[in-house]
């Protein structure tokens, strides 16, 4: 892609010095830098747009709300779901899958009922299914995956039993990369009569996604991870099942009429948005959509699968690094260790140098177990990610390298 | 307060134009206006201190890890806690009181105990309780309000038996705008075994608050509320309670350690806070705090309360009109009716002239079944406004009632 030097220039966060240095940003699957379209629209919208939304009848509150219901019909456009009022906003995916896990749990879950996960799953996909199922005698399964990041689908079949109530699995794995198939996996549920939850955090900037093509019945994605502001998560949930499922959080807007005698729930989305919601996030977050209606996805998708190969054959040739995730179909990021060289000093050592790259256990625990290691480094690519950036980060690590031995 | 209009300068929404005349701005129980500081915050942090909180170890990590603690640190000073790992960020006063009735309630709470909320609590100080009682068959009890809006306290002790758990009220009144003596509540409370949550959501910018001068159990507020971005919460929660509590939401940062057999909590906060906060609203807050510890907040006060006794002798002379809420212990809002002339009717027609005032239930179902209306109108002052806003307003006012006449 020629066009990474003018992507660059839509992200005024990438052309700063951390330590004087220039920095070079690697941490893209834990959050990406933010757009100037965004920044500006906070600025703006803060202002011009402050009321409080759905509520105050006044110019700001009308402004308000409608750039926050604007956001709602961009997203909606942009996963293709089939109605508005299916996009529901959280703080983040992680408050989108409890969200599920919660009313959906409190609706549809009863005692020796089966919710499966993935071994690569991250955490957020983990813990609401195990306390959800803990409070409801439910049991929890684990689809595992082989040594290069694959699920073992054959497993998945056997899993799968009329007691399945829910599978939850992510689109593209934080650590690992994988892009599991996961049309072949809600198609499988689906004949079982389980319900598929995809979380979306990574795919929704590295795959191009239509709801009604996947068929998934939920899919949760962040803001913070495609460019746009902090504290916007997106649940979509089929029609059907959002409006049997019990409410999550109790409070205003979310309501029909209260009395102490009787409570009855507002309509979707609003049943699952209680409380004032971060409007002016939200209403930021739709530049970060129009960003990616702008660009070339495809190019861009391609550009990272380029980086992707480039940084694989440079590192390899690293005396001792063994690299996690290895499948055939993989996302770009690349999971690693070095012999001799522990993963924090690692990174401590190189983010010195400029190098913004994760370490540690990267929200996956089990992903750790799974290969028997304390913990991984991690580099992420982005569209405005160059091939420069990882010639310098391979001779970055050969000088950090020579420093530990 | 001469500095009125010195205060106002801080406040770039004021200065605006809507429908092509000058912003006065009434609403401020709904969502106050914003501070300069903290939209340049969040223009600076945004890019400088852009990297995943708790989680990346490199430099822009590090910095969003710095200012979203030391956001913590600056709650804590502000509302005198005890523990900086009191403090929880949540996405707002309804996202907090919604944590506790669901973490207080599976911990604590079994078939037939009893919570006792006011007659006067907005929904998001009801429907959480509902929702809890309802899962756990236990019983939810009302503290009646008289005709001028003060709690029956005598009818609070009869409600206060071995069998209630917890008592949860709010500080002031966002329709009626008494100030609840809540130090006497609590101290009846904790005499009977029980705990108390105070929902600080209007009082937070109405009243020096010192939580352990208060000693509640819990305490909930929003950011927006006090001049701080959108999204923001902050529940703050005794040490012992919340360390007895189960968790709220699971995810990346509130584990110690996950796997399919077992997994383990992480110590406060983080065990409350699942998943990537919004550490850019987050930290921006905090120049919101900088701010009222800059002002001389009884000053403030006190100019706000003569706000309130003008608004009242003015508005007194249209004919007709209705105040709700007459306590002698009050905060700066008027909440009213007036014969002849439809609440959303009048605040429509009055947005047209500059005038962004509430209308509606104020999300207070019950207040309004106390009073049989429908709705009402509702200003509501900060330190910001004007007695020239008040006598336009009365002019305004005075307009609309001859065209509806």
């Amino acid at each position: 892609m020629q066009d990474v030097l003018n992507i660059r220039n839509y992200f005024p966060g990438l052309s700063q010095k951390v330590h004087g240095k220039p920095l070079v940003y690697f941490d893209n699957a834990a959050t990406t830098h933010r757009l100037q379209s965004v920044i500006d629209a906070y600025s703006d919208l803060i202002i011009s747009s402050n009321g409080n939304v759905h509520r105050s009848p006044h110019y700001l509150g009308q402004m308000a709300t409608k750039s926050f219901e604007n956001t709602r019909d961009k997203v909606q456009e942009f996963i293709h779901a089939k109605h508005r009022h299916e996009i529901i906003f959280t703080r983040g995916t992680t408050e989108a899958i409890n969200l599920v896990a919660f009313s959906y749990g409190e609706t549809f879950i009863n005692e020796g009922d089966e919710i499966i996960v993935s071994e690569m799953e991250h955490h957020s996909n983990i813990v609401p299914w195990q306390m959800m199922c803990e409070r409801k005698g439910a049991i929890l399964k684990v689809i595992p995956f082989d040594d290069e990041g694959n699920l073992l689908l054959d497993e998945y079949d056997s899993l799968l039993t009329e007691r399945t109530k829910l599978v939850a699995v992510t689109a593209i794995s934080n650590v690992l990369g994988t892009i599991n198939p996961i049309e072949k996996i809600i198609e499988k549920a689906h004949r079982k009569g389980a319900h598929v939850l995809i979380d979306g955090a990574q795919a929704i900037v590295h795959k191009k996604i239509n709801i009604q093509e996947i068929n998934c019945d939920f899919f949760a994605f962040s803001a913070h991870k495609m460019y746009g502001p902090t504290g916007v998560g997106v649940l979509y949930g089929k029609e059907d099942l959002l409006e049997q499922m019990q409410p999550y959080q109790g409070g205003g807007e979310m309501i029909s009429e209260v009395t102490f005698k009787e409570t009855t729930y507002g309509n979707l989305p609003t049943k699952f948005e209680a409380g004032t919601p971060d409007f002016t996030s939200v209403a930021s977050f739709s530049k970060a959509i129009d960003f990616i209606n702008s660009i070339d996805l495809s190019a861009c998708i391609s550009h990272e699968n380029k980086l992707l190969r480039y940084a694989e054959e440079k590192l390899k040739n690293i005396e001792g690094i063994m690299f996690y995730g290895t499948s055939a179909n993989k996302a770009s990021l690349l999971s690693f260790t070095i012999e001799g060289m522990h993963p924090f000093d690692t990174a401590t050592l190189i983010d010195k140098l400029g190098f913004a790259i994760r370490t540690g256990r990267m929200c996956a625990d089990p992903i750790m177990d799974h290969y028997g290691v304390q913990s991984m480094m991690r580099i992420s690519f982005a569209p405005y990610n160059t091939f420069e950036e990882i010639d310098q980060f391979y001779v970055a690590l050969l000088r950090i390298r020579e420093m530990f031995s």
